[in-house]
């Protein structure tokens, strides 16, 4: 029995409520200029106060020096092991466009782009960022391709994006991206080592053709690009594992797709900034016990390498604490999916600080809620990603005794 | 291999000895109206001046969020996967009574119960308390039944409860409990939903209605309850594990019995209190090289919610502390099996504090022993309930060099 299968088991569902707010690409590290983390670095009262009160720590989305991706950084914290489950980019963004998927069905990711027809090169791999009206248009024109017995869906994602269906029997997803993630360089094909996956590849190489046929006089996106193929993934529902009806607030795609895979009810956002995420919160307050609440400045700022705009960001949240312990949540979770500091301008392997904060029973947690205090000043230590549900669920009281 | 089998490949006998001190539900949580946990608030300069020179810190009995029972409690102390291998509170009863268990055995807790004849309805689930000498005269009522093969062996444990064993072929414990767990209902038979437990099911309901029969002339105790149905477990000895001689002193019947199902030789206690316990170490003190020495009243206190009596026990313990210094021991263990913080009136998943006392080199440790101070200024951090016992040995100088 792995701990998941534990959890399960010793799940209850009661009155109580929890709420996780995952500040995407929250950790930082020391930047050499500021001689600070983003968090060391901005003022953040609220968030200080919730820590001093919290069982507080660092965790590992996926282990000590790996990296995560949003996909495996998330299922670690709703509890999945993320080496055990992983989710491709292609299969993430179709269903974050709250597409209805089958087991079958094989995903990716598309682009479109520029190809200098008489050279054979790609000018711009995001087709000058087209409309996403423009977008829908070119879709219409490649919908209706079958290929082999493989029927072919295509749908708009945003701007220069879209998401792109196989479905049929016998797909494999062991398929190299159809993209060389390079301007000035030809597009290239899809292509395997397995023997399983060939029929896969070559139906993907057929249908880039078609849309190089069907898209050769348009001026901007007059090439599809794909990459991040992924096969849907057969995930144990979240409200079968933790018996709670849970409920997803998230504005990007990508995290509202992720919630969905796990079975959450993905909510309306009011408006597509963090106070219509509060407001939807609070809208919504009676209808489930447990929100995941995503924010994702704090992670855009860090790919910029913006240092200043993360240290904002953080600020941003903390105006919004009072709001959430206005609502008297049972427990509330902080934490990021993965660190994203300034000084790496991408995400980075360290471990996140996070909160657990419990009205039944306060911890002592440290002064400020920056990386290093909660290391070094927090209860909990340094855990794994994965057993933050757990400890959600255990102080909201959501899980009974094991064993005599 | 696990790590349990590479401890066993790597350890030999010395000289040098461990006691194990166990204080059971040894952790606390900050109480709401105290504003300090039990170890925060209790005087015990002993167990400061041992934590200070010790390796601290807090251990998961089972994992983050699970709060453990004390069989699961203790195995992890005992250095066994709590999560591998379940023992039930049946067989915990039935070993701690001193009665040698077969493979084959299914186990269960009874409890001699007054059932309002009239309206079939449970009136008293531990029949008014009756005397062990009484119960002991129904269980001589009970003797010799045998059903199907199968012969039924009940036991006195204490008052109004008894131990019951099935013995026979082709038993199983996929049994749900014949105890509606609560007065003014009727008593309830066993059921299963396992092809393979069914015929055990029939032979407990069967002897259930010939107790009704024999005991219906008694005036309290007409009515036997039974749950925790479980076989008997195959635990790996711990002696062939550590190549240890291990004595348990322990006062309640469960903990003996546990002591029992890992092959420790569990010693008459001179008289049954903590003084008495520290008397059989010191008289035993050359017979055996580890002692498991287990202490009860700070989870009776912390199971009342009792939180000044808590404290005392934590002072009662640390009054002899002095006299296990003067046995001069190699290693010292003081943890708990799991934690019961006043503040919940019941064990929790909190992590338990912990100290390893190495008497050939010494560790910094925190100035107090507390859940706080071991939590964040331990050499130890957080660990697992199963990384005490191989560090223990690790520290008494009996673990060989694992490769070359």
């Amino acid at each position: 029995m792995d701990r998941q299968e534990l959890i399960e088991q010793l799940a209850v569902p009661t009155e109580s409520k929890i709420v996780m707010i995952v500040m995407d690409g929250l950790g930082g590290a020391i930047h050499p200029q500021k001689n600070s983390t983003e968090l060391e670095a901005s003022v953040h009262p609220n968030l200080d106060a919730l820590a001093k009160i919290s069982a507080c720590g660092v965790q590992d989305p996926v282990g000590s020096g790996i990296t995560p991706g949003s996909g495996p950084g998330h299922l670690g914290l709703f509890g999945y092991d993320p080496i055990r489950y992983l989710i491709g980019r292609g299969l993430l963004d179709t269903v974050g466009i709250d597409v209805d998927l089958t087991p079958l069905d094989l995903t990716a990711r598309g682009n479109f782009a520029t190809l200098d027809l008489s050279k054979g090169l790609l000018t711009d791999r995001r087709a000058g960022r087209i409309s996403t009206d423009e977008n829908k248009r070119l879709c219409k024109k490649l919908s209706g391709i079958k290929i082999d017995g493989i029927e072919i869906i295509i749908h708009t994602v945003k701007e220069h994006r879209a998401s792109i269906i196989f479905r049929g029997d016998g797909l494999s997803d062991s398929l190299t991206d159809a993209d060389p993630q390079k301007e000035g360089l030809p597009p290239i094909p899809t292509h395997t080592v397995k023997p399983e996956a060939s029929r896969s590849a070559k139906i993907v190489n057929q249908f880039l053709e078609e849309c190089r046929v069907r898209l050769k006089d348009e001026a901007k996106a007059n090439c599809l690009l794909l990459r991040g193929f992924s096969k849907m993934v057969d995930l144990p529902p979240f409200s079968r594992i933790y018996k709670l009806n849970p409920a997803a607030i998230a504005i990007y795609p990508m995290y509202r797709g992720l919630s969905r895979l796990v079975g959450m009810n993905v909510l309306k956002v009011k408006e597509d900034n963090l106070a219509g995420e509060f407001e939807t919160l609070k809208e919504n307050w009676n209808q489930f016990d447990f929100f995941f609440l995503h924010f994702k400045a704090t992670d855009s700022a860090g790919e910029d390498g913006n240092f200043d705009k993360k240290v904002q960001a953080i600020e941003e949240m903390d105006r919004h604490i009072e709001k959430l312990r206005a609502l008297d949540p049972d427990v509330i979770v902080i934490s990021g999916d993965h660190s994203t500091p300034c000084a790496f301008s991408g995400h980075s392997w360290h471990p996140v600080p996070t909160l657990i904060y419990s009205k039944k029973a306060h911890y002592r947690g440290p002064e400020r809620f920056t990386e290093y205090q909660c290391a070094k000043d927090g209860f909990l230590g340094r855990i794994s990603s994965c057993e933050i549900m757990p400890l959600a669920m255990a102080n909201a009281g959501k899980l009974l005794k094991y064993g005599a």
